[in-house]
């Protein structure tokens, strides 16, 4: 029996060492270099080329090497088996610092003293008024996020596809939902997983329900936001401003006109990295619970596609 | 009897008017239209033109209406008479929000995404280590700093006149205090008052002493640091970035080198800036005291000017 590793163009050094110190007795093997298709029984995968996993017979369960599963669910010929994801807590930590940091920035205007800056422009003003901020999705990390913008005085709706009850937070639910739960908000926040339900949900009808000068922040995946939609909403001042960490196609091209909108922060998606200790760890539970027949760690369920 | 504020090339009208409200009785008038100078008792005073003052020959005490006195203390006709300041709580925390702004957005290293963006370059990288905070000047607002960088779990120094006792922080003084203070700092942060010692105290020298590749962020008044010496030490990379928002000349002419230099956020002097409640409060106990002949509130020391 055996591990693959179906994760392209990363060095995968780190993670195989700490798989092997943890599973001595188990081989791992890193996709394209299979020796022994048949042997393998689980597989870590990440944007994974449509069909590799085919090859494997004896394949029981597959495990997304990341918090989010639609590159793995977009390969046409995945095999129908237990899929599950990475749920890391720190992974939340990092999303809040880096929600903190773009939030406190824009609450300052360093983004207008930055474009001021360029022109030698002296415009000095107060801070940017940001009291209410939407979270769009309520998952782990969602929740954890409205839990500490309310923590830190905000007023904080969220939105999600089932109604959630969570302490402090205005929660709202589907279709009809989405209007009240991003009316006033000055801040949204999308941390939606990119299903069939969620692809291009960010569109110029959805823009038109939000307040009036709201700033977007997109940490999920960039397929949720209708770039075209985006863009129009920012000249047309409907929005202010974007904050995108994420994009249809990563790295951003050089061609997109993110790159240069004078209303948009590009960052690398820098926003949440796997923290490489979770993920080991919760890649060893699984494959124990694999080998032993039983349900694993954070199965995703294949109707909602997360 | 009456108050004369002297505050050149600003909309006073709603300082007037609470003034007024707290002070019914009292004449208030505005520099340069004194009717009555020889009733004028009390003067509230920001960047005063040289020599104004001497118009008053009934004057009892000078009130700056903001936390420094360096623009008022450079008057070399300035009336040998008490001098006080604004010390308000809530310039702590608008000062704590700015740098809370510039530090966060430094870990995540929006500055160097900015940059990349204008280049559409995309290369991903994870926070920039900051562990170790110098706060330069523990005066109200370096203390209120220096403990919230301890409560935020940073490891801090201190460095001040006079060697201050502060929980959690490690404070040095005077010249031979230097060296140590700033050594291991990962981001220095200037709030010393500006005078005759602290003129262009961030040298060449000074910057010497720095931890190699570290960041400052000035806050506290321009002429604290010495603009070429800055720009040199960015240059060599012996400082990794500067964030400015306050300068020898303000507003900063359009040709300085810091608009443009790649290394440097300039923000407009908006780190901090007074609230009129609070100021119109302690003018009025000022005005009280000054009318009692007991001591002033928030007195500046003529030795130490501040």
């Amino acid at each position: 029996m055996s591990i693959a590793l179906v994760i392209p163009d990363r060095d995968l050094s780190r993670l195989v060492a700490a798989l092997q110190q943890h599973l001595p007795e188990v081989v791992i093997e890193q996709w394209p270099n299979i020796n022994q298709p048949e042997q393998v029984e689980f597989a870590v995968v990440w944007k994974q080329p449509a069909g590799s996993l085919q090859q494997f017979p004896a394949l029981k369960a597959i495990q997304s090497y990341g918090a989010g599963v639609d590159s793995i669910l977009r390969d046409p010929h995945l095999p129908a088996l237990p899929l599950s994801r990475i749920v890391d807590p720190k992974l939340a930590m990092a999303m809040i610092r880096y929600l903190d940091a773009v939030l406190r920035s824009y609450q300052l205007r360093l983004d207008q003293f930055a474009r001021q800056q360029q022109l030698a422009q002296w415009r000095p003003r107060g801070p940017r008024p940001i009291n209410h901020i939407c979270v769009l999705g309520l998952g782990e990390l969602g929740q954890a996020v409205a839990a500490h913008f309310v923590d830190e005085g905000f007023s904080v709706t969220g939105w999600s596809r089932s109604l959630k009850q969570l302490a402090g937070v205005q929660c709202f639910a589907g279709t009809d939902g989405f209007p009240a739960a991003v009316a006033a908000a000055d801040l949204v926040i999308c941390l939606l997983p990119l299903t069939s339900l969620t692809e291009a949900l960010l569109n110029e009808q959805q823009f038109a329900l939000f307040k009036k000068g709201a700033i977007l922040i997109n940490v999920a995946r960039g397929a949720i936001v209708d770039d075209r939609a985006l863009l129009a909403a920012l000249d047309s001042e409907q929005l202010q401003a974007a904050c995108l960490d994420v994009f249809s196609q990563e790295p951003l091209p050089a061609a997109h006109p993110f790159w240069s909108h004078p209303k948009v922060t590009v960052t690398p998606h820098i926003s949440a990295v796997t923290n490489i200790d979770t993920a080991v760890n919760q890649i060893v539970e699984n494959y124990r619970r694999s080998q032993a027949g039983t349900p694993l760690l954070h199965q995703v369920d294949s109707d909602k596609e997360y």
